[in-house]
């Protein structure tokens, strides 16, 4: 059985990561943070894809086009997530499970940001974690995986 | 006289279209409800061309370009028509007659479904009726252009 | 196989069509147009009736008698559309393909407008497009019952 | 350096774990799931410790105990979730890193279960995820306190 | 067959009946209307069993306790009606028919009075008829529980 | 001294009673319910009367007639619930007991059937309990009358 | 020159006048009313015809028939005056100078009776000040009237 | 018995009048109106004063004053009116018979200006009958004083 | 005549006082403000009492109980201030004078600790005065107290 | 070291103190509060001046003028509390104590009493009190003048 | 031609510009913004008057007086800006070029400082700049009276 | 010191200046409005860049890259002003001077309009000049490019 592979998708101005605000963000920039992704993933036994896009339009083609050629998505959709009905509708076409990540804790900034469009299509969401949140979340879908493997 | 030109846009996740829920959407294809739309549009003597994208940026490019080159519009904009004022201002600026089309009865769905920022622009909305929608609004524009030819 | 029966549906302020602001409305009066209906109807090889009435009670006994004896209905509610639980619960129980119809399009016009109750029990909506919106009402009923036998 | 030490809290109805809904909650009761968490924190080289309580003021005192005798807490306080303001104050004064969980996905249920009071006070919140919410938050936890010893 | 057995589950300051504003909820003290449904209850051959707790906590756990020793609840929650969550979740998982019962007719009070978390999961809803209220209550459960039996 | 008289009113499409969504309204037709009701009457010593019609005016006129003709009032409003202030300012202005009735638990139905405009006039209101409702209604009117006569 | 001709309208419950809560609405009946009414146009040279329904839709035919054989318009549309989009559009489409009427002071009286629909189809309101509002309005009609002629 | 004293109140702008909009709000200017109200008032048996103020604060004084040396008052308070609590307040401690009278027809204007706060504390509300409005009001108050007397 | 009786109350968290947010709340801890508050009351000729508890049932049993042993009552009922209706429902019954005091001025804090359910049933408020809220609470009730005997 | 001056504003209508609804806010008229509070800052060691206006654009004037010749101010801004953001800036600029006073309890009236803008810039706020709440505003203010002093 | 004249208006509270917080305002005081304003008018060729108050009337007195005497409007209207309806009705009826200054971002600020009544009636908004929004004010102006010099 | 580098970003439809609605936004194009800013630039001693996007995405990705290599933006985001959260995060990280700018008065257009999610991150907001906007844009970034030069 070949290893499940994980798409994780990183939103608007994540490509920032590191460079802005590392006080709140930490130090990591965004290839940094993919290569221990892509590490963590292997180490659960899952071959891990990182792409960043600004284009609502752009993440919406990659989710459409990870349905047949991936197992699981993990998404931190950024500024989008509270503004993108078309990223909740290629989600819920993808099919797939889907575990929403931020970085910081959106429930504690700006009421714009309470709501997400994407929690709608997502398993489950984690948040307020950094970076610890994206590798947790690839746990989460190694178990996903696993648990409908043996179902 | 040269046959009146119509262009049929089509937003995010409508080239999913037929591959996702085909309980709800059916299992027409895009390219063969495009293909059924031009000979839809033949038969009301009207040429029709039909594009698809999942940037809202590119939507309203194609909008612009519209302006002198078509004589009516046709537009699902899909997840769009729910976030995007970008979209409205296109539309008002092409000044042309436009129907606004929706496969499923969008009040039906989600309460942030029920609002399309591109009705304000709009003549008018067909919504709910599935591929047969997009005849009828052939149809009406067909109508529409023929009334202001005899104005 | 005899015809599919058709009901059209007008309500309150409806029998003043023609007569009040020819400018927005055009000058076809009710008469006038529920004769293009049947017209219509007989072209396309439906039976079609019509009715108006002012009394929201009134147009609510028409649907739950048309529960028996039509196949279908095309239903401008006028301004019931934006008060009228009643004709809601009516259409629901009456479990007939209906099809909303609105002269103007209701989303440029005042905000308590916005809103129909009956939406909610409509198979498919159109609005804006003036007398045409009732023949292409008639075409998707048509297309609804034709798809519903072949069923 | 003795371990750290974690509490978990559990409050109203989640003493009925694995005994309703199991086809949502699944079928771990809650001393499993508890039995559960003490072994992953032990693997964590953490001492964890369980309380289930129905009522709000018992879960106040015992996040206020907390203060001086934990290093870490990991709440799903249920119900009192979006009603209490107590235990947003409490969680607060305890001054000691909190990681919020919810086993199913509270943004895909009623309205009013979409706003949480304590996730002000939460670092991080995780959701959705079903019993692995509450590995996840220990592992989190784990991260927390040993980058706080770093600094 | 053994007799029905129902829980009456009163709530905050109903303790005070009869001593607070007779002139609103009349003369009848909590024991005096406790004993009144208990008689009721033998008449209707059921077995009645009241109990009354200004804790929300413990009117969660007496509901986690009735799923597997009563047939059906009547509950009048007092204030938390209209604040407790708690109870609604509990009220689902006892998994039992449920009437909820106000004694005076809440929505002629104040606004914060007009909604109930707990109608969500309660059969039925009696309100403004003091304590006959009580009573038809009880009758409606035995109506209910003896069509169960037949079904 | 003669028997009490009590109006039962059903509003609109209550007519429908039997024929439409019996699994959850049930088999019982209203002419059979009303029957019963009659029946429920003479037991417990009051005449009672039953009226149905699809029109607000309708509903308003008799219950402005019942005032110098009934004791009291039983009333299911139907959809008007939810819209009519001028059934509201008839019952006030009536005068007599009312008791509000609904066959289905309205606090479980979409969101606009949560309110209705009649509780203001009502003594008290029963929702959910099915025909049990109307039984239960002529009970508490039973009750109401006596205490009256009583004063 | 005839007399210009003024139609009076009261909605529903209107008939009720003189006979319920005469503490604030007077003792002065409808018929009494409308007597009054009538001298007081006789007085300012104008014919004054009074009619009073409690169906919303038969003040909708009143209204539609009152454009081709009144001058003007008096309305007391009661509770239709804050539920009724039907006689809004009646009224626009008289096209008629209307007065609109209250007894009371509505903005002293319940949320939902500070809105009315028909004040967007009045040239003027005039409430609080009982039966006198009806003779000022006929005065206020007399004066517009007057002046439409001189223009 | 002396001639009942009467003090007309306008605020801000309406010292304007006659110079601006005169399509809209007339040529007649403010002391124009002044002295036909004075005339009226003569007519009516009435003493009438008039004053304007564009100064939240001596509107309020002069309210204050008029309590021991006036029998009643009208005012337009103009903008005032929808945005002064203090103005309410005087009115409420003046305990004076109040007519509010505005030019045009508040109703169909901006949002902000169909709320009055000082409706709250008038008998009568007239608008949208320009300066006959002041008229009407004048013959209102004098019918309010009279039935005074005779009580 | 005996000393009056003051039942100070205090809600969750306030057993936390003078040990966090020391900035805030100052340094002075709950038992050393019970014992300033028992002084004061002694200076004032009254015997004071106080309690604290974070548990919402049992501050709703001591205001029931307070009504026959106290003579009035000072409350800080905390996060409760914001979210409990019992508690409002018990201060009514209780029937006697009640100060509602805030250590910090709550308006200056989160939007949803500016509406305080209990104020509806306190005679007055005082808050952001921190201890000497509550010295002036026990001053201003021993006013009432005092006016009380004299009337 | 001089006595500290407190200036005590008092704002629309409060000059009629004593002399409207005297059930309400006592018989105490405004120089003889005025005199009071001069003797009972006397007493604290204080010298009180006293200001009325009705001028919202006075009462920032004075608080202006206030901020180098006052220690602190007690302000009871009537009307204005609720519409005057004016007052809330010059506040702010004063730079001094401030306590809010309100002779009722503000939140057991209208609805738009309930929000002060004025409590953003006050250190305290009493009300309900009455003529005490003043006395209590200046011992509030004796003790932060003092704690000032000595740190 | 003469010079066209500017009158700059100031509201409540910017008397004090330079005194109060002046690392958000600065050290300039309002006499020597006036001063530089005035130079910068000479500069553009206009004549430029300045002129402040605390008091919405006379601010509303001298945009009327504006009209016949001036050629366009300045106006930082403060506090004012969020609440004076009176100030835009000036504004509409002044029929002048207006410009809209705040010296700080107020879309940075509280939520009530988002909203300004007057910009309905400004031709243009410049807020955020400091003293250089006036200077960029004049230039606006200066272009707006030439480009209507020239048309 | 070489010349400060300013970037002028134009937003969605903003390419079509000058051809669409000459009467609102005037008939300059964008090329010209472009070379006249770049011209204005010269004139400040700056080096301005302009671009134009339909895209979200290319904005926001223009913006990142602008962090490095400009001194300052100025930006008419056009729709996007209204949705786009992208464009926030964008400029908050960009940590440059940021003059937002638009043509019309937003605050005269529908209320969608009057909302910007970039106001947050601007130091100034210019609006309703049309191209003389982007001039006074470039003098404020001007004087705060050089006042920073200066600390």
């Amino acid at each position: 059985m070949p290893a499940p592979r994980v798409l994780i998708l990183n939103g608007p101005n994540l490509n920032l990561l590191g460079t802005r605000e590392p006080e709140i963000y930490g130090r990591l920039t965004l290839p940094a943070l993919e290569e221990a992704c892509r590490a963590k993933g292997q180490a659960l036994g899952m071959t891990v894809e990182c792409r960043q896009s600004n284009h609502e339009g752009e993440l919406v083609t990659w989710i459409q086009e990870a349905r047949d050629v991936q197992d699981g998505l993990v998404i931190n959709a950024g500024a989008y997530t509270h503004t993108s009905v078309a990223l909740l509708d290629a989600l819920r076409a993808a099919d797939l499970p889907v575990i929403e990540v931020h970085l910081s804790n959106i429930f504690q900034r700006e009421a714009f940001r309470h709501h997400s469009y994407i929690s709608e299509a997502a398993n489950g969401v984690i948040c307020g974690l950094g970076k610890i949140g994206y590798f947790l979340a690839l746990q989460a879908l190694a178990e996903i995986l696993e648990s409908e493997l043996e179902t």
